[in-house]
């Protein structure tokens, strides 16, 4: 197994994949598109996706390129965000003049951020990205935003852990692959459609699933892309596709929806936490 | 009247105040928080703040502000962005190696980026800051994605303009002020309401607007910080909160939500786009 995931090693990503499969090969990539790229020309054998944060959302990117592309959604995968300050060996914190992170990373530690005087934000593409470029600038004015295991693979130097606002702080990635796992038993499904522009649509949608007691787990509307306020949705069925009611329900919505597409049926993460999402 | 904005002079948010204020005198502000202060001090009469992007969706963070917040919406204003690629006057195309912008800036343009080789591309927290920084720095070698007016505020030169991907590419700005405006008549209410944690308890929700005819012109779900995998829900509804039925419906909603806040009720936008989204 190879596995592809956006980021520099140390990347957040690249703990998703690492626990999804302990013993898989790495490879970085520059973007998510270059995931769906390294997967689809068999390069990688899968891929690992951030889609959701219990702070910061949805990642739509990923969501309209599952959409984009046809790799099957394999699983899922959740990782705890514990945000580390990360500096050149020897800097002391009055010494920073310059913090560096993800935007995520940077909104996800606003009231640390507000400890530190006199400090600009730099916004970057990848927190393990940030503290790479502390690295290789040898900067000693500059602190990143990471993860401890960044600390590890750049040499830099954890001044403080812990330091985002929200103690839960999960993100929750997808596993792509080429082709389903033929030998895994679907517990989850995830879809998205599009629905005629008509008031009571989603009502109507969610009847679907509400009559037959299949509970959603995610529901989220996003803009279709070119055109002013109309929305496709993602949902997440607790149940595998090759059950009767979840395929009944399936053929149901496509009687009314502009288009259903099923993006995936796959195992719970086992470690799940606690809730879901009112459905 | 004075409008606080978040960015700086050339922001699509300053565009967006004088649109619906075309006499305001203007406050930029380094960040939405600082736009909410203003407004919660008196130091501005009314605050604008975007909320939904046609290609990047809701910005989850002005709602979270929204609820945090006691400053009700007072109305609505939509903005087309067109980005342009910015440069220091006299700069060629083959000269650039870096381009900065606000992340979703960067996102919008994806396509013409491709089209310039070997540059690389900084995020930035606004995109009019970005060009700000191209001209405090005069730099030679960096170009800008912002707007026509972020050119002219800051005497740089327009190398290419509608460099978005999409064409249709629209922000929907809110504006809040200390109290409700008692001239104004609602015409359109939103609301943040969080479900308990059953299944159809969404489906339920929407039966409330659904049974009255009531039309949702917006849906969405945010986590709850702090609770994995637990989420409120945004919604517009398309009638003003003053009717029976809108005040019926709340009254419904709120016997089995865990909560219901009403965000504003308020005038639609005149040049209201062609589609809203299906409820």
């Amino acid at each position: 197994v190879r596995t592809a995931y956006q980021g520099e090693p140390g990347a957040y990503s690249e703990a998703a994949a690492l626990e999804f499969y302990p013993k898989t090969d790495l490879m970085p990539c520059p973007s998510f598109e270059a995931v769906f790229d390294a997967v689809a020309s068999g390069s990688a054998t899968a891929g690992v996706l951030p889609v959701e944060n219990t702070i910061g959302g949805s990642i739509h990117r990923n969501f309209d390129l599952l959409v984009e592309h046809d790799l099957p959604i394999v699983g899922e995968v959740e990782v705890a965000v514990d945000h580390c300050l990360l500096v050149y060996p020897g800097t002391t914190r009055e010494a920073i003049r310059r913090v560096y992170s993800h935007p995520q990373g940077l909104a996800q530690c606003e009231a640390f951020l507000k400890t530190l005087t006199g400090v600009e934000l730099v916004a970057t593409y990848d927190t393990a990205g940030s503290a790479k470029l502390v690295r290789d600038g040898a900067l000693r004015d500059t602190a990143a935003i990471a993860s401890h295991r960044a600390a590890d693979v750049f040499g830099l130097e954890v001044l403080a852990s812990g330091i985002q606002d929200y103690a839960t702080n999960i993100t929750r990635f997808v596993v792509i692959a080429r082709a389903p796992d033929t030998n895994a038993v679907g517990e989850k499904t995830t879809i998205v459609f599009a629905l005629p522009n008509e008031p009571g649509a989603l009502y109507r949608a969610l009847g679907v699933f509400a009559e037959r007691s299949i509970d959603l787990t995610k529901l989220e509307s996003r803009p279709i892309r070119g055109r002013a306020w109309e929305y496709m949705f993602y949902a997440d069925l607790a149940l595998g596709r090759h059950e009767l009611k979840c395929a009944r329900a399936l053929v149901h919505l496509a009687e009314f929806a502009k288009w259903v597409r099923t993006l995936g049926s796959y195992p719970k993460w086992k470690d799940e936490p606690k809730s879901t999402q009112p459905s």
